[in-house]
């Protein structure tokens, strides 16, 4: 009998997992993970940036204190692949009031943020002399926004760091193993088959699993994409749901080679782009190329091995990339990945919530999971431990409850 | 080319075409669903209670101006079926203490309820001195809160009557056709197949049905069960899901038929009654019999023929039923069929919001599209037709926007 059974190895399970043991150390606590390791969904699919800079509340909290906490396990010499390259938006005119207004809010509030007029703006588009562009009806990009704490992660190093320190701890693992369902029990069991029945008052006792029952007290799902059909059969519904992301690949050789080294406001490295439409290039230093990929509004849905699709690349992303940054035109990817973002359909924000009595869910990251882990999964413990407030990284307090689902979040103003 | 097409002919897409064709009498009106005819999905399957009270703004201002309506129509001599037997809550020891508090509100604020004491309850339970009630958990009832300005009404009747004076108003409708997804169109075309690709600026087109392509302006979703389904493939996330439901029917012979006749508050029949674990009893004078329910916390998913299942009458409710209302022991029932909830699982209520340019949706009622719909109407008529406020019956003015999914509701604390 387990006192916490963590489904899922990811970063938000891993972080949920270490700080449960953190804060509870007596507390016998178990990760279960279908994969053979840590990491090795969704996770290892992101496309792992990070930035602290949000116009919203929640956004700043849940990713400042958690790169807060990443950055300080850099320095301390676990190298977890961090580099401040920063966050470039490119703004398109139509949005450039907006920006305008959110860049002065940001500058005024002592962030370390730059704007660049048209002129100045560091990477070179030619939206606005080609005809085909404005066939196409791509807009001119009028301003640009360069926010300076942001940067990209390698997330399999920081899961990783999580399931050492947790490991070290005494928590436990199950791999290869794939939770099929909750169980629940009544609370006052009158012997016949069939219960818990609606009627009854019930509590959860354990999972069933590939690899057959689960006995605990409490158990947590940290399943990002895989949520919302397991929470579905069980009876609880959230606003959570599965969508399809995809990443390419694209070497950085010749003049993108140039463009990957030339870092802005002294970093050595290009900036994660963003383009209009929801189109964004990462430096991936390491292996000397980019990721590209776009937050298309593509149907919802959970796909058992996803693949990615060249024609999302060939009519989704290429033609508008090229536009803009011309030093794409004639590349082809060189390797791609698809994986699952867990989104949030109506605040895209986490959820963390008590769903029954000895059932937590935390989820719901709807894409920035890899810059928001630490923060979730100390809430996420905190809620599992009963207590009241979560400490996050840094010693600021918030409500264990924040993130329930019923919440009310401002919209946030600062997206791709 | 439509103005303006309405995907399902419920009680709620009945309600927002006609409004549509009252505020905007020279749009042309399609109205399409699957069914043979009006009112044929889970409009008919309804519980088709009414009540107007309520703790929460929105659930009485939905409620109370939809019934304000339908009490019009009815003294108008429309025969819509509506009958105010009130509502009786059987409220166990562990609630009492919100209830009173709820109760003392109400009466504060001149609301028409009337709080019984224990010994004063007009049904008599037992559960008191039943061992087996005890040895269930069953609590026992020590308060009871009858609302008077509540009762039972024909959703059949009431979408009729919207169908009527919808086709009066020159309204179309199209039968028998199913719609199967949502077409966009590009606002700039270039001519190359696959259109509108992700960074395309795209509007509604009109709809893909079994019978063809319709081609219309504005399309508006009021699919209920449906509607996760059909917005999931068109890349529209939103919080409601499908959710079974059954109602038993148990003739009221003998001393049930009595207790059909025993009408509270000088109502002729009996009132719906709540009892505790979430089991409604409704009365049905027309057909002497008794409907009943149960809200259970039933996994999410839609089936396509849905059927009620024996199981949960003899597990799920006959065991609690008898122990509160013991009149019913012996009783199976006669009849019995099963629909779905469209459940909004965050707040319960309903959702009316623009999706897209010329693509809206109505729906999520959550077990209260009947007492709503016409509020539900108003709001989605005002909304698609651009009106910045929707006029509610008896004049009330609210947001056309106060639906939309990103709102923020207080918890209703008087529920079922």
């Amino acid at each position: 009998m387990y006192d916490y059974l963590v489904v899922g190895a990811g970063a938000v399970g891993m972080a949920t997992a270490y700080h449960i043991k953190r804060l509870s150390p007596s507390s016998r606590v178990l990760v279960v993970d279908q994969h053979p390791g840590v990491g090795m969904g969704d996770t290892a699919k992101s496309a792992a940036a990070f930035r602290t800079i949000f116009t919203s509340w929640i956004n700043r909290t849940l990713a400042k204190t958690s790169v807060g906490f990443y950055r300080e396990v850099q320095n301390s010499g676990y190298d977890l692949g961090m580099r401040h390259v920063g966050y470039l938006f490119l703004v398109p005119r139509e949005n450039e009031a907006t920006m305008r207004a959110v860049a002065h809010e940001l500058i005024k509030a002592g962030t370390p943020v730059e704007l660049y007029d048209k002129m100045d703006i560091p990477i070179r588009t030619r939206v606005s002399e080609d005809e085909e562009a404005r066939e196409m009806g791509l807009p001119d990009v009028s301003v640009a926004l360069l926010v300076k704490e942001a940067g990209i992660i390698d997330p399999e190093r920081l899961v990783r760091y999580y399931y050492e320190k947790y490991v070290e701890a005494g928590g436990e693992v199950m791999f290869g193993v794939k939770v099929e369902s909750v169980k629940f029990s009544p609370k006052r069991p009158i012997g016949i088959p069939g219960e818990p029945f609606p009627w009854q008052d019930a509590r959860v006792a354990g999972v069933e699993t590939s690899a057959g029952p689960l006995e605990a007290k409490n158990v947590i799902f940290a399943t990002g994409a895989w949520t919302e059909m397991l929470m579905d059969a069980a009876g609880f519904g959230l606003p959570i749901k599965p969508r399809k992301r995809q990443v390419f690949v694209v070497k950085a050789s010749g003049e993108l080679g140039d463009l990957l080294r030339a870092g802005l406001a002294d970093r050595e490295y290009a900036p994660m782009i963003i383009l209009p439409r929801g189109i964004y290039v990462r430096p991936e230093p390491v292996e000397e190329s980019f990721w590209i990929g776009v937050s298309d509004r593509r149907r919802y849905g959970f796909e058992e091995n996803p693949e990615p699709e060249e024609e999302l690349w060939r009519f989704g992303i290429y033609p508008v990339l090229t536009k803009y940054v011309p030093l794409f035109e004639g590349k082809t990817p060189h390797n791609a990945w698809a994986g699952h973002y867990d989104e949030n359909v109506v605040d895209y924000q986490p959820i963390v919530d008590r769903l029954a009595e000895g059932l937590y869910v935390a989820a719901g990251t709807s894409g920035s999971g890899i810059m928001k882990a630490d923060a979730v999964g100390r809430i996420a413990a905190s809620l599992a431990l009963g207590l009241e407030k979560a400490e996050l990284h840094g010693g600021m307090v918030v409500d264990s409850a924040v993130l329930k689902k019923t919440r009310c979040f401002e919209e946030e103003r600062l997206v791709i």
